[in-house]
């Protein structure tokens, strides 16, 4: 028998409307392209995402076509998540720092309509514009003013003067939950990106999730700088939560320095942030090097790869930023876990507490996860056994895009229908799950796992590291050693023995890195983590080398 | 084009598991209707849960069968919301406050197949026992040293005994989300009582929106007691809120008196609770005779009626409480709007923020709201303008149970497929909704309306007043005037022209009550508030027979 309730579908166009409606004054601050900062509110926000429907509309897109863009996190980009969410098509934001070749690769699998653009981006479109094959124009994300001329771009259009000829007049269609909204393609280090496709429904959920207090816990009294770029993930659900919420909103634009995100931090009292460690470092070391103080921020996010102890307690310790460690992918919406402790965990001492800190959290309500063998069966939630990590959830993928024949949930036994993350991690009895690698970069010596990111934590520990990384190196006995990867910091003096003795008494010591190789850079990728199979490739003979001799 | 996410269903059953498997070992407290005090986990709450869907699998129970309950706030209680919704049949909390004759009407409009009820109300289940027409058995919730002996009742079965016997194997099953789940009635001052049948979905939903920063704000660090009871729209969702956030429980039981909670509150360390304001002046008042404090207590949620701003002045301005002020009905689920502050409210003066904090507050995401007048059409949100309150949203009924033919949401136009609150309210432009009637509680002077909780909460601010209700009671030339019957301070002396004085300045003169009725007592209803119609009844020609003099 089914309840009495009204069966109301969850849209992302209502988040909109309750921003609309319930916070019209609450402000949207962006840093444009052109360098300046542009201020408006969310109810100007709702109206021109309508105009930017009806701009759609009479433009010829029609439900479920995919709209691309190619865009920093501002307010423009804001219309294009409701405007073209909200009329029922697809959002589709596309990693502009990805090759050219995989751009295209991308907007032809997804068969993008229009692709809209922030104008540093131009070269990347005038690259690709002839190259893709469903798209029938490209719209810069700009006014007529700072249109570009004789750009070679045959079909371009102008964002403003779409928006300008445009009437705000315009009712969200009402239609089911299940419609897909949104289209993001993971930048995998290995074969071509896969495209995750969220609902309407996954996202409201995930907003609800993810606004909660023991998640990035976001009120109508929070100012919210994303640094998570709105490409990747949607920024971790951040334009959504805002709305849901009414917190302001701050984008940063292009300029993500550690000067420009601070002076916009301090000028708009940002109280919550989130981001990738390697964009924290930057920040902090300009906080430091200028004897600076946070005045307004509380709380900031950091996710994407682990975050380093020491990163921890400086925020915590020296500027009283509370830290919130998470875990998610883009298969995940991407909120899996977050760190956030419990009652008994706050009468802790400090060093027990930042320990628990360092782990990537407890699922958050709505994930399930665990951590099964190689043979599918469970394994316990003792802090100490490592195993794969499988989630389920309403926001976690089912399947790929235009993926049919590949379906990632055909696991065997007990964890068919779990979704399989990659991640190798252990789980503690409190709930609080700890990535200790990712599974193609476990380091399997002599049978026994060796976990990579312990040992990089250690190595950026130390004060002269700058940057580590720990890859599995082929080994004549053990198969597979650990080897380090380290940038040192300017002038630093620091050798491979110096460095290894630093794990004394950290580490058992078979799980020492056999060496260290100083290098001037490591490889990022285009969402800021450090492409291991890049260094694998480079340095996986380092050790068997070194045997020879 | 659907979207590519799991379409996991939205069940009560994930709330539990998630609380077994996340917080295990956070403490559920409940003092017992035999006086002591109980203490276990959620891990054990689920597993008793499980055994009490085995017990009731053996019963016959079935999927969607009815099960009531006459039960205070306890852990046996808590085991039903979960084991009854979790295996698929409804959860039927009934007011045991209720004439028998109400509860009997109730029991077989559900035709409920068992009623669960614990011993203080053993005398109302013998006066029902042998009229409820569809129950099979009665259960009484204690263990077998405690059943009652020679009570008369037939079919009586003993709690404890069926989780003895019923193993705790058992695998919550997978079903549709919008399968109801629960079943109750409102206790309506006119008419029969209507039931409201919610779906997992829409508690769910409910259970997210409510435990927000803007709304209850609940996380793991909490310690929450409902006064607010399980029997009336599910003690406002705190039984689910708890679960998805692993916030400890504390029940009071029966035992409701000023200092039974206060030194549960202090020995129980908890940190949120909610209730109605009846409730709470009890506690302030043991509070204040004896000198004591709260060291742990950080808010508290009001509902239910209006908040007198002398009591919330009390709470914030003496014992450091915050107040949320909110607002829901039980075909809300019950929660409809929080008043939660805004950024820009923090830096007012108090005596304006007070003003703020004294509306029910803003809509919580989910909830669409609106006033119209008497055609329908949507009034202006300008904090002035008063009209009828129309609500919809998931959590939102559609219709009673069996009440096909009375749909309350056939109106008329625009309000057409919302549901009218029956309350009457202005909205300000920042969205704060305030109560100022009930809709058949408002007096109409002349045509003019004139809002009674505004006259009732200005003499609820004289010292020498414990109680006031103020009522239309017909008038030979306004058609309607407003009439106050009070409650005084033991041994005040208080004249109806003192009292009538104290408004000037306070209201317009024109909304000044005509008269001032003392009286021992106000009626109450089920769930604690005055019976406005039973004043009416008394006390409505009041005025016609002082002018006739």
């Amino acid at each position: 028998m089914n309840g009495l309730m009204m069966r109301k579908q969850l849209l992302i166009s209502s988040l909109i409307m309750h921003a609309d409606r319930h916070h019209g004054d609450t402000e949207i601050v962006s840093r444009r392209v052109e360098g300046d900062l542009h201020r408006y509110t969310f109810r100007d926000c709702h109206r021109r995402a309508r105009q930017l429907a009806n701009a759609l509309t009479s433009l010829g897109v029609k439900a479920s076509d995919r709209i691309g863009t190619l865009a920093w996190n501002g307010y423009r980009h804001m219309e294009l998540y409701y405007g073209v969410s909200g009329m029922g098509a697809v959002m589709h934001t596309i990693n502009p720092r990805l090759h050219e070749d995989q751009v295209v690769y991308i907007a032809d699998h997804a068969e993008d309509q229009y692709i809209f653009f922030d104008l540093t981006f131009l070269p990347l479109v005038q690259a690709i514009a002839k190259r893709c094959k469903t798209v029938k124009a490209f719209v810069a994300m700009t006014d007529r003013a700072h249109m570009p001329e004789d750009c070679g771009i045959a079909n371009l259009l102008c964002y403003e003067d779409l928006l300008e000829r445009s009437s705000a007049a315009y009712t969200w269609p009402d239609f089911d939950e299940d419609i897909a909204s949104t289209l993001c393609y993971t930048s995998g280090t290995t074969g071509n990106p896969k495209g995750v496709l969220y609902t309407h429904r996954s996202t409201l959920l995930h907003t609800f999730a993810a606004a909660l207090p023991d998640a990035l816990n976001c009120s109508s009294r929070d100012v919210i700088l994303p640094v998570v770029p709105m490409f990747h993930v949607n920024a971790w659900g951040i334009p959504y939560i805002a709305c849901m919420v009414g917190a302001k909103l701050v984008f940063p634009g292009p300029a993500l320095d550690g000067k420009s995100l601070y002076d916009l931090f301090e000028a708009e009292q940002v109280t919550l942030s989130a981001g990738v460690p390697t964009v924290w470092q930057g920040l902090l070391s300009h906080v430091e090097q200028n004897g600076r103080e946070f005045s307004t921020m509380r709380r900031t996010v950091i996710g994407g790869a682990a975050c380093p102890p020491t990163m921890l307690n400086k925020f915590q310790e020296d500027y009283g930023i509370q830290v919130l460690h998470a875990w998610g992918m883009t298969e995940l919406s991407p909120l899996g876990t977050v760190c956030a402790l419990k009652a008994k965990q706050l009468a802790m001492p400090p060093e027990a507490r930042q320990a628990v800190q360092s782990k990537q959290g407890r699922a958050v309500f709505g994930v399930d996860m665990k951590i099964v063998g190689q043979d599918g069966a469970e394994l316990p939630w003792d802090g100490e056994t490592s195993g794969d990590l499988l989630v389920r959830g309403p926001w976690v993928v089912r399947n790929y895009f235009r993926n049919e024949d590949r379906n990632p949930l055909q696991l065997d036994g007990e964890a068919r229908g779990w979704f399989p993350t990659g991640d190798v991690a252990t789980i503690d009895a409190d709930g609080f799950m700890q990535i200790t690698d990712r599974s193609k970069d476990v380091i399997k010596s002599g049978g026994e796992w060796i976990g990579s990111i312990e040992l990089e934590n250690i190595a950026m520990a130390h004060p002269e590291v700058t940057q580590a990384a720990c890859i599995a190196a082929k080994h004549a006995k053990w198969d597979e050693r650990p080897l380090l990867i380290v940038v040192k910091k300017p002038e630093a003096e620091l050798t491979s023995a110096q460095l290894r003795a630093f794990y004394d008494g950290k580490v058992a010591r078979w799980w020492i890195p056999d060496d260290v190789v100083f290098v001037d850079a490591v490889p990022l990728g285009a969402t800021g983590k450090i492409l291991k199979n890049r260094l694998r490739e480079q340095f996986g003979d380092h050790l068997l080398g070194q045997r020879q001799h």
